[in-house]
């Protein structure tokens, strides 16, 4: 599915998928809302999550923190549909434009995972809350799953 | 201006800034239009690049390519003038929203680094361009100048 890279016309001028996996095997994905543009999240896929992704019409990644192919909503149902699917000049980064069930697309609850503005006042930054409230409880959500989240 | 991270609390339900910067010391970026929401370009920050695109409102990133500071337009005069800030869940991903002189982002020359679309026809991947034209002639623009992509 994926053909390789040779000249850095093929990748940026051509119509073939070169995708660039980093020395980790896998590319940054930016995930934005098909009908607002509203950027929902930031992830990663492998290629596994990448060949699913295209196949199959929904967000697979690949969770860093569990280290294995992570289906979208298959614990919290919020699962992504893909819509449209681009990539960049250098094919090293994947655009997914998806619908979501249940307006849904941050563990912490809220709908987007891009929920705090970071504002500068009097040299020190702050960071302000942009959605007022979650859309779920992710305790109820998902229980005694593991956060996905590390530090 | 950054603070350190202790608890995935602090992190993810807090107003303080706690920037997560990987191995590398960079911290990935999305950037979108202001006023469309359009996603233009995915990129990289140091802190010297994120410590000043807060202060001085207009988009610094790291290039990895030539592994120093960017200031984004320096060289094409395609200056990126930053509107919000925002941060991701686990403070680990940057969401830049800005207004771009020229409307140019991408340095082949289009509106937006993501000017093609992944197909898939009888189970094989094909690239089509979403954008019609370029916007600027790249060898006009850069001349001489480094390419900043590399494979």
């Amino acid at each position: 599915m994926f053909k390789q890279r040779k000249s850095v016309k093929d990748v940026e001028e051509g119509n073939e998928l070169r995708p660039k996996f980093n020395h980790e095997g896998l590319i940054p994905v930016v995930t934005t809302d098909f009908v607002t543009n509203k950027l929902l999240m930031h992830a990663y896929m492998n290629e596994e999550a990448l060949k699913l992704t295209i196949t199959k019409k929904e967000a697979y990644y690949y969770s860093r923190t569990r280290k294995c192919l992570w289906h979208k909503g298959s614990t919290s149902g919020f699962v992504q549909k893909v819509e449209q699917i681009l990539i960049d000049d250098d094919q090293d980064c994947i655009w997914l434009k998806v619908k979501v069930d249940g307006n849904a697309s941050c563990h912490v609850g809220y709908n987007s995972c891009f929920y705090r503005e970071i504002k500068l006042e009097n040299g020190n930054t702050k960071l302000i809350f942009t959605e007022k409230e979650k859309i779920f409880d992710p305790d109820e959500v998902y229980g005694d799953s593991p956060n996905p989240t590390i530090l």
